[in-house]
C-alpha cells in the first residue's frame, strides 16, 4: 500500500484548488496547520482556500497567514479538502461537515483514535502535532522550512508541546526546530509572540485565583475555585483559566492540584493535574469523570463546600494520603 | 595550537583526582555541569571531589550529585581544578581564589569577556550553557549522553535557555536534546522536577505584586512595586522576585515591564524588560543603570511615587510614548 505521505503530496502536486480546513475555536496547532498549509500550497502555485468557522482568535493576530482565513464555505467546494487536527470529523463544523460529500478528504491528524473519515487517512498519534506531520510533508515536497512556513510550523508544535517540554517532544520535532533555526527563524521572538497574548481581565483573574488558593491534607493538595461572578467582574472566560492549575502545581509540596469552575447552582466542574505516578484518573472516575493519569476532570453537583471536601477526601482515598 | 576541547580530554584522561567547581550561589548551568563533570569523571574512574561554596541549593535536591557537593576545600587540593560558568575567577569565592596557585585551572565557560585565567581556558560565547559545553566533552570522551549525566546536561542547558525559548538557544543544543531524548532522558519528569519548586511564599509574593501592578502610558508601560515590608511579611528574597518582570510582559499592550525593589529608605533598584527594538538600556542609562537593549536596570534615590514618574517620564521620552 502507498505511503500516505506519498499520496498526499502526488494530489497536491496533481491537483489545482483545495480548502483547507482546521477544527473550530483553533488552538495553536490548528490555526499554524492551516497557515502552514496555505504556504506549502502557495510553494507549489496551487489555487486554495483557508477556512476556519470560528476564523482567526485575536492571540494569532501575529501570523502571517499568507492568504485570509474565510469564515464562510466557497460555493462550489473544490474537488480536495485538506482537514487537519481533527480527531472526529464533526470537529470541523457544521457547514464543511454537512457539505463533505460535495468533496474529497485528505485527513491529516495526531490524534489517538482518529476515525479515519477521508479519502485520504495520515493519522500519526505519535506525532506531538499536525505542524511537525506537515514540516515531513513539506521536506517530501521539496519545500524548504524557513521564513512564515517555518513559522507557521513552530507555532504549531511549540503550542502542542508546551515549548517542547510535554512528554510527546520527540528527538524528530527538536531535530526539524534545530533545522528551522539554521534557516534563520528567531525562536526568541516567536516565544515573545506566542506567549505574549494576554488581557489585563486574564491577569486579573489569575491573580484572584492563585491568592484564593487553599492547600490541604498536608499541603499536597492544592484546591482553587473560579465563580461564575469572578467571569463576570473580570470580564473573562473558562478559556482564561487554562494553566492555572499547572501554575499551582509549582508549589513544591503539592502532588496533586484541583481548579473548579462554576457552571450552575451548586454544579462545579473540576480539572485534577498530578506527576507521575498519582493517579487522578481513578479519583475522577468516582465522580463519573475521567480523562488521563496525570490530568482528568469531572462534574459535582453541590454546594462548593461539600463538592470540596468529597473531592479531598477521595483524594485522600485514591493516593492514600494521611 | 591545540584544540582546547583536546587537551582537556587528555588532561582528564591522564590525571588521577580533581577538583570540580562552579560559581558560588549555584544557579541550575553551575549546579548540572558541576555534577555532569562528577558523572563524566566517574566514568573515567577518577577521583573527584564537588565543590560548591554555598552547597547545592534546596530547590535542586532531586539532582543526582554523584558525589556529596564539598562546602569547604579539600586539603590538599588536588593538582587539576575544573573551574565552570565562571565569567571571572573571583566568581569561584574567596576560599578557592585565594588558592588557586595550588592547583592547576581548566576554565571552561561561555560568558563574553571571560578572563582566560586558567592554565586550560575553553570559553565559547557562542554556547548557551556550560552544560553544552560538557556533552560535547562527553561526546569527545566517548561517554554517551544518557541517564544522569544527561539529566544534569538538560538541567543546566534548559535553565539557561528557557527551555529552549530564548535567543541563546541554538540548534547544536535542540539536537543535543534529541539524542538524549533517543538515550532514554525523560524530558517531562525534567520539567516538573525544574519549575515545581515553589514555596507558598514566593506564590504569595507573586500574586501581591501581580495584583498591585499599574500601567501607564496607554497601558504600554507595566510598574510593580516589591517592598522590604512586603518580603518581610511573606518571608521571601529578592530571588523570589525573578521572573515576576516577565510574567507581566505577557501583557498584549505592554512594551515595557518595570519591577522596583526597595533596597532602603527612598532608595529603589529597578529592573526592565522590553522586545526587539524598544531599548531599555537607554533608559536605564539615564539613570546612571545598565545592562542589554531589551533587559536593563538600575537604582534610583527618591519615595517610591518620584522614582515611578522620573522613570515612566523617561520611558515615555526615550521610547516617543504619549
Amino acid at each position: 500500500m502507498e505511503n500516505p505521505i506519498q499520496r498526499i503530496s502526488e494530489i497536491l502536486r496533481d491537483q489545482d484548488d483545495f480548502l483547507v480546513a482546521s477544527h473550530f475555536n483553533p488552538d495553536g496547532d490548528a490555526i499554524g496547520s492551516t497557515c502552514a498549509m496555505g504556504h506549502i500550497l502557495a510553494s507549489l502555485d496551487k489555487q486554495f482556500t483557508l477556512y476556519n468557522p470560528s476564523g482567526i482568535p485575536d492571540r494569532y493576530n501575529y501570523v502571517n497567514t499568507v492568504a485570509p482565513i474565510a469564515t464562510v464555505l466557497p460555493n462550489p467546494l473544490p474537488a480536495w479538502t485538506i482537514v487537519m487536527d481533527c480527531g472526529a470529523d464533526d470537529r470541523m463544523g457544521e457547514a464543511l461537515l454537512g457539505r463533505a460529500d460535495e468533496t474529497s478528504i485528505i485527513n491529516i491528524d495526531h490524534h489517538l483514535g482518529n476515525k479515519n473519515y477521508g479519502a485520504v487517512n495520515w493519522v500519526d498519534p505519535t506525532q506531538p502535532a499536525v505542524g511537525s506531520m506537515l514540516a515531513t510533508l513539506a521536506t517530501e515536497l521539496g519545500i524548504a522550512l524557513n521564513g512564515d512556513l517555518a513559522e507557521c510550523i513552530y507555532l504549531a508544535v511549540s503550542t502542542d508541546t508546551g515549548f517542547f517540554t510535554y512528554g510527546n517532544t520527540t528527538p524528530e520535532s527538536l531535530e526539524m526546530a534545530a533545522t528551522m533555526l539554521r534557516n534563520g527563524l528567531d525562536i526568541a521572538r516567536m516565544n515573545m509572540l506566542i506567549t505574549k497574548q494576554w488581557s489585563e481581565n486574564r491577569m486579573d483573574l489569575w491573580t484572584e485565583a492563585l491568592s484564593g488558593k487553599e492547600l490541604f491534607l498536608d499541603r499536597q493538595v492544592a484546591v482553587t475555585v473560579v465563580t461564575k461572578e469572578m467571569f463576570a467582574r473580570t470580564g473573562t472566560t473558562s478559556e482564561d483559566t487554562e494553566n492555572i492549575i499547572n501554575f499551582l502545581r509549582r508549589l513544591k509540596s503539592v502532588r496533586v492540584a484541583v481548579i473548579f469552575r462554576e457552571e450552575g447552582p451548586d454544579l462545579y466542574k473540576f480539572s485534577l493535574r498530578s506527576y507521575g505516578n498519582d493517579n487522578v484518573q481513578e479519583i475522577a472516575s468516582r465522580f463519573g469523570g475521567g480523562g488521563h493519569r496525570n490530568a482528568s476532570g469531572g462534574t459535582i453537583a453541590a454546594p462548593i463546600d461539600e463538592a470540596k471536601s468529597m473531592l479531598i477526601s477521595t483524594i485522600a482515598d485514591v493516593l492514600e494520603l494521611r
